[in-house]
């Protein structure tokens, strides 16, 4: 498999992905929070899933499409280590669904936590490649 | 259609238009030519699809991943509109396939020419979002 080809599944994987959580959250309020902007690609496809809720989003520094920046009430800038802990107040109990694109690739490294039950991904997603979790 | 959706069907479209000018050209000796390196990705997936083809790659600057960068002596390194004149000797009449990712977005500013022909595009790619033409 060509790293083209591999990126485009590792794509396809998240859009599948996200339009399964919002299928999942249907019947939960909540607000939704994007770890990482980028170039914006994935915010503005949470925002096709989500017109009627609020969209927090956490990053860097912006280096997004101007067309896919969030309206600056719901930016968080900085270093989300920091941030997002000065964020709990805002966030905590309220957020439906939080979308991380900023693993490392190192699979012992990223998300694991006692309070996440992993749920089964979307027809045709390869083990690992995506991860879903339900808060518990 | 979010950014997102558009993004993955242009690199669906690239990967197709790719497969179906690999079978076009399979009949024909001659390199291949990639205007502009990128990450990569694209040269990777011309590797799979051409193992015992030279390629040669235009770039202005080298930011790829390691593993997708080209040996030095198909690299063409610098500005394309001063390297290319520069590169004709050795490409003129031996290149099989040229593969153009750095278009403009403005239609009018991108490539028409007397002697390039348009073929179709392969089935579900929808006109425009892709060019496939054949030197006649």
């Amino acid at each position: 498999m060509s790293r083209l080809d591999s990126f485009i599944r590792r794509l396809e994987a998240q859009r599948a992905c996200l339009n399964h959580a919002a299928a999942l959250i249907a019947g939960l309020d909540g607000a939704v929070l994007e770890l990482g902007l980028g170039n914006g690609r994935t915010y503005d496809h949470l925002r096709s899933l989500f017109p009627n809720r609020e969209i927090y989003v956490c990053e860097r520094q912006i280096a997004a499409h101007p067309d896919c920046v969030p309206p600056p009430e719901r930016l968080i800038l900085g270093d989300m280590r920091e941030t997002l802990p000065a964020a709990r107040a805002r966030l905590e109990g309220r957020t439906a669904l939080a979308h991380l694109d900023v693993g490392t690739g190192d699979a012992a490294a990223n998300l694991d936590a006692a309070d996440l039950e992993a749920l089964p991904l979307p027809d045709g997603i390869a083990p690992g490649r995506y991860h879903l979790y339900r808060r518990i």
